[in-house]
């Protein structure tokens, strides 16, 4: 008894019959008594169809009318869906973002929610009907639609989460929970229970993309307990939240992440406040900044390497060329056959030796090691891109069996 | 230099290639010093192909359901288009129904435009906006997405050009404007420059149907210059107003109409009462009635016969079945093969012998008449379905050639 948030994505109502399966879960839950609202994203390809058919008439059209065309995907899952539940007899009611009172900023294609104005679904809720979101969507100031970016779905979900204050919200994907390392590389990769907000964030940024991260930092915000779940196979998944049931593991999951570059600037001076120029220049063009590590200074130069995702790797070198010419510095090196493999669990604060057990594994296996990062609950270690599974498995067996 | 109302339909933004010629034609308009309203359908089947969709997952889904569904088809057609004008280098922005002051009446599925809210559109074209608007959409009094049912895009159109004050509604077609005949059927028949409002009023009953009912009703009432022509031929159609240039044809056009069914009941009580009993019973269930004959009573009962829509025609039936058993009467039949051919023109009001030359070309070609209706502007015959074409073409011969 509650009020639950069920989030599906576009797999998940592809077609008629997915759409009948996802209506039989909502309405399931409805019959055990909860309140239900249940966000969705568009149908299978519906946004790469639409975004595809803006593109072939005007490759630069306006991101306005990029929001306006893509915003139509969920309008119609929304409808498809509410009408599968009032074919298995319980209400529904369908709404669009701007219905469901998604106010957001005006940013078109990376609208951020400002807030949400819960009047119409609370009125829908006491009306004991099953409310049915259109995720990814919301309407900005000037009243018109805006959408939230890849995985906007998920941060929709737990937005309503919070703002309704609702038990629990599940997001529904294609498999079982998260896993500690890909289940369909490691064959003894194990289901997690529950796993923290740190832990999952963690484990996103380092390419285990379970979760859209925006969705799992607004959770932890507002303590918005998750349940990420299969919506193919009945039964539980993994339990999302800030303090998790202490598990027998230290880790909880190893990652891959092959969406690196390494980017090093050979012979910068040796002088305070080359890093912040250095960096300044990355971050004025939004490109986000990973591991970085810097070499000890010798005959008054020193080398700066970092790594950036895959996509900026061009974009950062021709940046770090303009500061040789203008700061100074001999040389610039890229790397783009390097991937970074990570462990992360909360366990490891506590416990001594992981990154030690870590490297032995790896070393084990041959697999070198390039860099080195830690936080807290992580450790990650840039390697060669074709090491990578090698290294997971090594990294998943040292410590999970 | 004014501001005109453009409206598309579906098949004319069907796909990318005919998106651009549409967003050609509206840009000519721009670039003469217009400020230009854009009202636009969803792309060719998308609508019946929405439809098809929510029937396949619920053939009884609600209807506010429906409407989710459909207005989903504008929304796409209304972006693109604007992306298109975008393309130009024409500012443009697009408006679904709601964004553009579209209020309606609750009912889903076939809502009435209450009033159009024109602040937004007045900022946008202050702003020298090409403005696309969504046809056949609105929002009711609970902030629900509303169709305005087929044809509703030509309402939307004349609405606006009517809200607006517009200087001329263009409702664009795959006809060059309003003909003295169907062209496919009667070679030599005769584009019009001038109609009035009442006569394709008329030509439209009477199944030539260029323009939806409901839109040449507005565009009377609020008196917007209507014109009918071409998105694919480039030049003048039809213009449409009150007092039309007067032609030197007495008649304007010939229509032709197969979707009637006959309906006679036989031997009912010749007293007073007995047609509004007879007819409130199909007024009752919606059904409307075209043609009325009551033949003279005799023996105290006479026979009563009506023509109706086709797919009314069982339903009629059945309602006259349980008349008979509950008022009296001897025996129903029902005739699906007739048509009605009609005349219409503004200068039979003025002119005798009409009738008297269309019952004689009529003869002449051996077309048997079953029943005859007239109005001020129009004389209406019901002759055999197969005898139909031949009626029109005798017709179009005896008086505009």
């Amino acid at each position: 008894m509650g009020l639950i948030v069920q989030k599906f994505g576009g797999s998940s109502v592809a077609n008629a019959e997915r759409v009948m399966n996802v209506a039989n879960i909502v309405t399931d839950t409805y019959k055990q008594g909860n309140d239900v609202i249940v966000v969705v994203s568009a149908q299978g390809d519906t946004t790469d169809d639409l975004i595809a058919k803006g593109k072939e008439i005007n490759p630069k059209g306006s991101k306005r009318e990029m929001d306006m065309l893509m915003t139509a995907g969920e309008q119609i899952s929304i409808s498809l869906l509410a009408m599968a539940i009032e074919k298995l007899g319980c209400p529904a009611i369908s709404l669009l973002g701007w219905q469901a009172g998604f106010n957001s900023s005006s940013a078109y294609g990376a609208a951020r929610i400002k807030n949400i104005n819960c009047e119409r679904l609370n009125k829908e809720i006491d009306s004991h009907r099953i409310v049915v979101v259109a995720g990814f969507q919301g309407i900005n100031k000037y009243d018109d639609l805006t959408t939230f970016g890849r995985g906007g779905s998920d941060t929709s979900a737990v937005a309503i989460a919070a703002a309704m204050r609702a038990d629990k919200c599940q997001i529904f994907t294609d498999v079982e929970g998260v896993y500690t390392a890909d289940p369909r590389k490691i064959p003894n990769a194990k289901k997690l229970d529950e796993i923290t907000y740190d832990e999952i964030l963690e484990l996103a940024t380092l390419g285990a993309q379970v979760l859209n991260n925006r969705s799992v930092e607004m959770a932890k915000k507002y303590n918005v307990e998750l349940e990420v779940l299969s919506s193919l196979v009945r039964k539980p998944g993994t339990i999302v939240k800030e303090v998790a049931k202490v598990e027998k593991m230290l880790i909880s999951g190893v990652a891959k992440d092959c969406d690196v570059s390494r980017i090093s600037v050979i012979g910068v001076s040796d002088e305070p406040g080359i890093a912040f120029k250095l960096f300044s220049r990355l971050a004025a063009k939004g490109i986000n900044i990973d591991i970085i590590l810097q070499s000890v200074g010798r005959n008054n130069t020193k080398d700066i390497t970092f790594t950036v995702a895959r996509s900026n790797g061009e974009e950062a070198v021709e940046i770090m060329r303009s500061f040789i010419e203008n700061v100074g510095g001999s040389d610039i090196m890229i790397d783009n056959k390097v991937a970074k493999v990570s462990i992360v669990g909360a366990g490891m604060e506590t416990h001594s030796g992981v990154a030690a057990k870590m490297f032995e594994a790896l070393y084990s296996a041959h697999v070198n090691i390039s860099m080195i990062a830690t936080s807290e609950i992580k450790i990650s270690v840039l390697v060669d891109e074709e090491d990578a599974d090698k290294a997971v498995a090594a990294i998943h067996d040292a410590f999970i069996n």
